[in-house]
């Protein structure tokens, strides 16, 4: 078992009210495949330039990260310049994107990647989206998707066609309400899951998680950090976290799902205490263990009791 | 055991994209007292014009709540006028604010409420907040206080000397971070914290609540809706089931703040699923204890183990 992930791998310059940082690795298959890569194989389809460093292929498998797929073109890699407000680190402003070799990526998938189990389609042009899960003989187990308001608003139909083939769709807040072209979060990912998704994994940032099956409902929070650095990579490195321990457990029951969130929320927590992936390349077994256990103290209650000691008063006159 | 609400008694007219309502029973302390009064015995201080409906006085009797300290005074009853974003619930705009005999709110405690062990400070003037307090011969066993932006940044030091007073702090999130100076989240519950309350509540709307203890942090969601009415009040909900659980099960440990938030969320969830406190008003047992099993069920995760089965991956280079 071992997860496929097809996305970018870039070189982001990135001002947050923590500091700034140049040239720093990132791209959702950055993210997605560092945090996965504590808990199953990963294998990488991305495209880079030949400015791409050797030492950030070589951070990818010290990681054990399968970088075969990760294709070399002349020219420059993918860049992306952003600040994010000062007062406010869920907003943030693009101020440059160069696609450079990114534009012209077309994935064509190894013969060896075809019968991955597990396949993160990440936040690209749905048509390659499509292309990409059209290349698999055998549909993987659990196929994901990420996207952004980008597709949403430019390639509908596309996008429409390839959500319909997977099991589990990664939008934010904003996204399903505009995708299902409905404000309501619990109608608008219910008509995303009439479209096929078994799930909907919503993110919410700084406020968590909701997950939504077709008959339950689950609400992660995120942990509450002291110190926010960079939230780029939060949402891909939640995926990572997610996919990971899916793949590693095989356990895709409602039960499991729940707990790939926690996994998931515990993988982003980490990757927004730094610039780049700095803080999960650093991960240990025990750091994560400490959160995960964090994590469940945070949304632990002892349920109210609702039977006899259920202290109800009715109103004198009902 | 009882609890005592000061704040305020209101006419709101609002509209929200569900419809509109014009003078509808509103007000923190209603909300408040009518959320809390299936919990437990609640007397209301609050001042109301002689246009103050006897039907209105009606629905909170029929409730069970001590009205004796609702003072009616020649003018007219409070006014709000508000609007809420047709896209985004969470947005409002005040229309129009009529304080009317309001203005002239100078509560004055009955000896019979000076002796409550319980004590909610609504959203008032913090110098009247101070000056509630001051009535109290022998101190509540538990203070709590609610306020807004409008105290936080027009007085700003009568606010912290009141605060530095009570037990347990309710404030939304942009609220907490202005009057602590400090955008990240959890250092400014921390700063508040060391002002003096034992606890802070940060409300987060429909994604829930934070409560900071010293050294504990809950996180409750909030009930995902598919249908939201008018936000209206839902605060004030939340706190008269926050209160309304710690005074009925006399548990001020973690554990028993813990389960009031969840109560508390509850409450919330119905306060906005009808104009005014009509939903909250037609509240049955089964119907609470229902919301309340789905709330633990949205809640809930098996733990990850930690131990040997956990799938943890080092690098083959570490």
């Amino acid at each position: 078992m071992s997860i496929l992930v097809v996305g970018s791998v870039a070189y982001d310059s990135v001002k947050t009210s923590a500091g700034s940082r140049q040239d720093a690795l990132g791209g959702s298959a950055t993210y997605f495949s560092v945090a996965a890569s504590f808990l199953a194989p990963v294998a990488v389809v991305a495209v880079v330039g030949d400015d791409f460093r050797a030492e950030h292929v070589g951070l990818l498998e010290a990681r054990g990260v399968d970088v075969t797929g990760l294709e070399t073109r002349a020219g420059r890699t993918f860049r992306w310049v952003g600040e994010y407000d000062a007062e406010d680190m869920s907003s943030r402003a693009t101020l440059d994107t160069q696609l450079n070799v990114f534009a012209g990526f077309s994935p064509k998938l190894d013969p060896g990647h075809r019968t991955s189990s597990y396949l993160f389609l990440a936040n690209i042009d749905p048509e390659l989206q499509m292309d990409v899960l059209g290349q698999f003989e055998e549909r993987p187990r659990v196929v994901a998707l990420d996207t952004m308001n980008f597709w949403i608003d430019g390639k509908r139909n596309d996008l429409t066609r390839v959500v319909k083939e997977v099991d589990i769709l990664f939008m934010d807040e904003s996204e399903v309400r505009s995708f299902a072209g409905e404000m309501n979060l619990v109608k608008a990912a219910g008509a995303v899951i009439g479209l096929g998704p078994r799930t909907v994994v919503v993110k919410r940032g700084e406020h968590g998680v909701l997950l939504f099956g077709s008959d339950w409902t689950f609400a992660a929070p995120a942990f509450p950090l002291e110190r926010v650095v960079d939230p780029t990579g939060a949402g891909d490195s939640f995926a990572g976290g997610f996919m990971g321990y899916l793949c590693a457990t095989g356990d895709v029951s409602e039960a499991g799902f729940r707990r790939a969130a926690v996994m998931g929320s515990v993988m982003g927590s980490f990757a927004v205490e730094s610039f780049s992936a700095d803080r999960l390349l650093a991960l240990d077994r025990d750091t994560v263990v400490q959160r995960l256990r964090a994590l469940a103290e945070l949304a632990s209650f002892a349920p109210i009791d609702t039977d006899g000691s259920f202290p109800w008063r009715d109103g004198p006159t009902q």
